[in-house]
């Protein structure tokens, strides 16, 4: 990067002008996982980028999974996962490891991160004041101890917003009984951007963003209005895997969110590329 | 408790009224640990005093210890336990299981105890919006990741305090290199009770209070001012672990606390007894 | 009292939580008169029932009457009193009597009573700010200047609310040419309630609450829903001097009021333990 | 007043505008007695002024006497006035004639008063949330329930203030034991102004202000420094009933009040003319 | 002036209470132009009117023209006026003068003037903080940089009056390609007035209001109904130059302006004796 | 620039990150004079950066002269310029054309511009609520209305300041009498910033900076200490013109200013390269 010279150093910064101006004061949600979480040097990115737009005046909140960290432990504390029709059943025993490495482990692990790029961050999950009331997911299949939501009381992170810290959440939840629920983190975020009449909802995924040849990125669709989602299911362009997490994305829409993005979170600085640039990553769904 | 009339009941609401008078907008910082911690029926006490004196309008801080369950997770990880001239060595990876359990298990499940019984309550830790600033200890002897405070920001506390919530306190925190450290949760309370110039500091502990027979109950000194701590450590009535669980509670009232106390925690409803009537319960220092 | 443990004394005021929660800054009106107001040990017992109320963070309004001690003034200045129809007519001179003793000796002296349990009460009456605006009251008959209200403008009571003090209110106000007009405290508390959207509006009286049989306690009626008191009138249950004071209960929750209470000014605390046990007391329309 | 121009009355109003700008948002305190509360219409002006000031943003507390009210009510009630060394002495039931009159009477019409001029008053009294703490008065002569004031808590004054409103004050208090003291209404002005930091403290009298020779009004004093009110004493020019009346401007100015006033309360409009002119009325010491 | 009594003038003062108590935190804007701006006396008067309601709490906008200074550097700069269809044609260079001179010249010495008698004026033009968006007027005939207005974005006056200042306005304002354009005051006034949904709008002229008969100044119509104004049209009481100005009026009333008026603005004072006496001055729309 | 990878551009972004931390919400001072306000590219590049720095929360006052725009209306309007050794006498008349031409002109240009590029900007001079209170300047030569500065009242630049708006000043000002003086712009930003404890004071000239040899730009000194101003003086590296600017800079830092820096007005975006990237630009005294 040294040839680059201070001239054009400054027409970068001052291209982001209108950026910054579009953004400032809005709540941007950020659903972080995937090979993100995994990789140092794009997870040290990930951070720099929340801490620049919490800088910069955006309203960013950040949520979080974890499962490779859950399964590592599971498996140091000899917990076998079980399996019911290829979905992974939680047991009591499970969800109070995805509680300790989520709530604990990861969450509290980002919070210090993003400390140390100077980012005021707080680290909640679903039981911190009553943030996520959740019950038993309730789809046919008995797995345990996965929740769905009932409600969200979002005071805690509009208040931590107002206060100008950066809320990262751990979608782990109680229920009546006082029973531990792992939640779908994409779910959770949806639910949550739509709670904060969010500006901007953004997934980090480990693909390029919806394609039209799945194995050919060149064929990457940069925008997907509402309406054609259902007939991109039907051709198969929405399939497997997408499917979950662009109903999410059209959910949050639905429900209020400005846009939902599925970025590529195996390039470094996609969030601010995607935020603060021209450049489209991912696909958008408006 | 059926025989008690509802005269005498409402009398006894009436009584703690000067109480509640002079704790009113005041700071009490609860240190949470021991047998407490391990009855389940002494823990529900806890939990619905703390929510108590937060929904009459004290300003409660909860701050927990959690050693038998961090033994027992170090037990099932199969970490074993170094011992240097007979203090614990916390290593790297013993630091990360302690994060893990107190800030994602002990402290979480705390806060979701508190909001079934009504209160909101928020989980931080050290690393939340640089509570704590910790670097290894420095005392002669090297113990691996035990750290002791450099600094403390308490904004997270007194913002979370002036929006009503119960801010319950993990403690560990991270240096300058992000490294984990595990801090004494005794001094922590100690540190922020400082911080926050709060009015009261508890230590809940599993015995009576300070005794001038160590063995005989009816020798408990209610009232201990901070001139006399130099002559009852000479004299072996503060001895052992008291120690420095009182050098705490000098250095708190030193530093501007209102007053500590050493209350016992294998008792029921050991705080609102000491905060709501005039019942004196374990040790003030002042 | 000296049975009850520090246990059961702890039981007490946590089976007082969930009452307190769930009064929290909500706002009750209570009617004080009656032989609450003539027997010193209970009017003692009331004031302490406000001041406590208000430290844990109610909202309490205090309306009074004060016939006994307007009479005794009376008596002493010589005035008689005129009827008309068996009604009460007030002169010119009486009424001025009445904003003398009701304004200067009633209100004041609970206000310094309140005063010395602690709280900080604010003694008003009609007059003050444009509270009441009243007329002469048009029945059929000639009353001289028995009032009643055309307009109240509570701004001066949800400041005095607002800045934390206990608003103590007095039911003689003026009318658009300065005459002073003698108000009904059931009828002024009634409307202020509901201009207030009080959460509890609670009548002191000098009997248990609705019997079915008036001549047997043991008969109470716990509760009573709007749509059963036209019954209850034809029935007869409902009749003579309560027929007034359960219309105000009944005007009241139909303009807004959560519920309306009569509850037996005779018992010491009835107050703290309708509000704060669930030991019902009176009759509660709602 | 019909052969005024209109031009002329602009240039009256304007004439004031340096006046309204020098006393916007300061603290006056008026202390209205004597033959100003005696002729209607000169209250009604009285009453008018108060209202204009508070209109254009000045904060005007008034403190007022009663003493005509009281006696009158006195004489009603039989109860006769015992001297001790030519000094009233207040019995027990006398300082619950004066509660009442001052507090229940006098105060409360005249915020009845202020309120059809379109002004937003509020009666206090020294009881209200411990405005004035009394006791005995400690001269030497036991006076019965005259009372002197230990110390006083404006918080209500400023809070009133603060809102807009007038507050208008009886100075009645209340000892420690409940018991009623009447204090004198010059003094009670002299401590409030102090303690309110006030701009302005305006004493209205029966005389035309302090007179080089009493018996020739074209002899007046306009103003007074502090310094010479001693010599003034000396040479006979303050005496008798001018004496206390001087020590408490003297006392006022000396405790932070930027400037005390004697004015004539026998001329209409007389503290409109005062503030807003710059016809000088009465003799101010500062 | 030296007859007048100080009686007198205490009863002129206390007149305009309650015009004071009306106009108290209300939004009048007034349109300052013609001979009230070349008269210097009178333009003295103006500027003390204005800090006068200023100062006695109303929320007083300036809003002025310039003609006579803009034609008189127009000549001194060698710059001609064309003239099309009878209409002034604004050339940039003419606009750019225009600009100069009401902004730079007209306005300053305006705010500095108004701050010479004691007010905190600041002096804005369409352009800051995107006051008037402007277009070129379409009108069917090319006038050259004559704008209309696109949009106002009040904000920045509401914040001055917010703060305690007297904005001062001068009505020119940029296009979107940043070129000068011209608005004509009496049209800038309306539109500002309705989007402050002020309470007055007042025009200064240089007659004496709507005369019935143009040459009879004693046959004024003080005041005129919305519903009136068409027919007056048809019957040529309002014709010629007053037709611009009526119809200002009509629609700020239409858009939520309580009232406009027409007032004479070659007698001083005018406004004072508008807004604080009952003379009537000039015509009223309501 | 299509050359740099969306990667570079990130990263670019992520540099500046640490300098936005430490600017925000700090006040940065502006002097915007010489080269860069007669290019209009660098004009441009000004104003963007302007904008870009309110935008992310830095808090921009921006003072401007304006001396070729004066030149050409002075000569278009045939006043000739007397000079007095050798500095130039400023008469009445050419004040009047100053007043114009700053305040009226190049400021409210100004402010057009920023609002062009999406910033809110209020054009103020220091007639504007007492912004500036001037005197004729008394430096032993008579040049007419040159004043020089008595006292400022800031008010209304940190009122513009909290309601998010850029100031922009132009530096004329009027006297006791309403005289209108003209102030040295380099002067008037080093007394401003000193009022507003600004963080950091920016003189943008046409030269490099200082230099070791006037005649060589690779001698630029980076960073002067105040202490050394005085030898450098001596030593005739400080010369010349550069005298007073340096004079304004040293005054500023000794006032409380955190730095001041002279900067290259004729590069383009030099302010955003001196305030968010690690290239120095000139020479920064501190």
């Amino acid at each position: 990067m040294e040839k680059i010279s201070y001239k054009d150093k400054a027409n970068i910064l001052i291209d982001a002008l209108p950026y910054i101006q579009r953004y400032h004061n809005k709540v941007i949600v950020v659903k972080y996982g995937g090979n993100a979480m995994v990789n140092e040097e794009i997870k040290d990115c990930v951070m720099r980028d929340i801490v620049m737009l919490n800088t910069i005046g955006v309203k960013v909140v950040l949520v979080h999974g974890g499962g490779p960290e859950i399964n590592d432990m599971l498996k140091r504390l000899d917990i076998e996962s079980k399996f019911i029709n290829g979905l992974r059943y939680t047991s009591k025993e499970t969800a109070e490891v995805v509680q300790m490495v989520l709530a604990g482990k990861v969450n509290k692990s980002l919070v210090s991160l993003l400390g140390h790029h100077g980012g005021r961050a707080i680290g909640l999950c679903g039981m911190d004041a009553g943030l996520i009331k959740a019950k038993k997911l309730d789809n046919g299949t008995d797995l345990g101890n996965v929740g769905e939501i009932i409600d969200v009381d979002i005071t805690c992170i509009t208040d931590a917003l107002d206060n100008g810290y950066i809320p990262v959440i751990a979608t782990v939840a109680s229920g009546d009984d006082g029973e531990i629920f792992n939640i779908n983190a994409d779910t959770a975020t949806s639910v949550i951007s739509s709670a904060l009449k969010a500006s901007n909802m953004i997934l980090m995924t480990d693909i390029k963003g919806l394609l039209r040849d799945k194995d050919d990125e060149s064929t990457l669709i940069p925008e997907v209005a509402l309406s054609e989602v259902s007939s991109l299911k039907k051709s198969g362009v929405i399939s497997g895997g997408m499917i979950p997490k662009i109903d999410c994305c059209v959910d949050a829409v639905r429900r209020g969110v400005g846009q939902a993005l599925i970025i590529d979170g195996r390039i470094p600085h996609s969030i601010l590329i995607e935020v603060l640039t021209n450049e489209g990553a991912g696909t958008l769904f408006k």
